[in-house]
């Protein structure tokens, strides 16, 4: 059975030191569906928009086989909008603006067809609609969660349900810090593994990333790039590419999910190197293999 | 012929989290030295310290086969001290005190016999010292270079001199952003490198570290640290763990490279597990070849 996607669709303004960019399509569902998209399809979200959605973005998707049948489209109602304003080095952002719109009471319905879904990101939404999303699901064999910062500090009960539920748990390395309550990365990440993720991956930006799990870990490289044009959705993109590989293939040994983290290392290169989506909306297969392979040799020594 | 090194030798006071110690054995040349001693022998070392210096000390360099006839003794005269205070999760340390004593009218004199030395590191001291070194040197072949944000800051003119006659630059990413004015690392680098070193690693602290040359880049893993105990000294050994290799086996391959750089982040990880030097005093190479080996396993993909 399919990917299904929950998580949040946006219109963002976007500034960094070198363009802005106004009602761009963002949000955590989209990003992660159109990284996937290269491994596996369809690819079916729940989400909700406004309006004055733009038709084009709808299209974009459906030509990466995203199955949109789970968009809720509410008639004379604006889309989730955000704003924010890169620094120079591009590592911290200020948010410039947050408006709910249409995301403020948005309950996630999973169609019908979708509830047999065996794979399942949760993108960075609430706990209790993560723990919602779960409930409506029958038997899913592979959970993807995503969270941050605002959720551990303001929903941590509902955050610890939800990860009694999940496989993977994707969060940043401060992210890590705050949630075990601990400044050492590897011992937050085994307080973190003991709250129930059988997996969990530390994104450590322009640092790589690290996958913990089976007693074991694995370090992998972060892409050197010196034109970072974009770090929007980079995460998203991480989680889709991860997860559309392991459910391509299925293979769960610790072998499989290594080669996934740097599945999604790479779709977070590509997704940054161009402003909003528009650096996962026209890749090859063929260039996505040859920069996993870049990564190897990158790494690599004997 | 030899390894020299050259750079300071002093007493350190050094607090942390979990513990304080008074007058131990500290200064780049005693870390460097017992890095290398483990892949290479006699290291010779040329430095100064005061009557104070505690003949243990010497002993134990001695124990290591560290060569001391460069090592000046002046008598009636204090070793160069130093007092740091780490903060709560060791990235940040305080300055306490520097005391230069001896130090301060320091200069390297290099005994006849290790005018001939085809490997130098010339540990973090002042540019104009490096220099002078590099003088006094017959005709040096492998030439690697610490360097730090005071000198970058107080002595660039100089530092520019240096960079142009070394082989190697070894320094922290703080350390490259500020040399070359730029906070992308990678264009950073490439900026460096222009300087004149051969080739430029720059050290990552909890996130590996990183190898330019031969127009390609190489990326070695942290070794996953739950327990530092004290971070001194560990880009010290970084320096000595990565020449001693090179100097054991004279292979300057791209890939022979990389292995010197993973056995320097061998060592690092090794000395901040204990107090001072004392993480590099009671090593044997099969510790050191398995934990390489664990360097491996952490990083490798297929």
């Amino acid at each position: 059975m399919g990917l299904l996607v929950v998580g949040s669709i946006g219109l963002d303004d976007i500034e960094t030191p070198f363009d802005k960019i106004q009602n761009a399509l963002g949000g955590s569902t989209t990003y992660i569906s159109l990284a996937a998209s290269y491994f596996t399809g369809p690819v079916s979200i729940v989400g909700v928009v406004g309006s004055d959605f733009n038709y084009e973005h709808i299209k974009m998707l459906e030509n990466h086989n995203v199955d949109l049948e789970g968009l809720q489209i509410v008639e004379g109602a604006r889309t989730f909008r955000y704003g924010c304003r890169y620094h120079y080095d591009l590592n911290v952002r200020d948010s410039l603006f947050t408006h709910l719109n249409v995301f403020e009471h948005f309950k996630p319905v999973i169609p019908e067809r979708n509830r047999k879904s065996s794979f399942v990101i949760l993108g960075n939404i609430a706990p209790s609609l993560q723990l919602n999303v779960l409930d409506q699901l029958e038997s899913p064999k592979f959970i993807v969660c995503d969270t941050m910062n605002f959720w551990i500090n303001g929903a941590i009960d509902d955050l610890f349900k939800v990860l009694k539920r999940v496989n993977v748990l994707i969060i940043n390395d401060s992210e890590a810090r705050l949630l075990a309550k601990e400044p050492n990365l590897i011992k937050a990440a085994h307080k973190i593994s003991k709250m129930g993720p059988e997996y969990l991956i530390i994104k450590k930006g322009e640092h790589g990333a690290l996958l913990f799990g089976d007693n074991t870990i694995f370090s992998a490289p972060a892409y050197p790039m010196e034109n970072i044009f974009d770090p929007t959705g980079a995460g998203d993109a991480f989680a889709g590419g991860f997860t559309g590989y392991l459910h391509k293939n299925r293979d769960f040994s610790f072998s499989n999910l290594k080669r996934a983290v740097v599945y999604g290392s790479v779709m977070a290169s590509f997704c940054v190197e161009k402003f909003s989506t528009k650096g996962l909306e026209d890749l090859s297969f063929l260039e996505i293999h040859n920069r996993f392979l870049e990564f190897k040799e990158l790494s690599s020594f004997s």
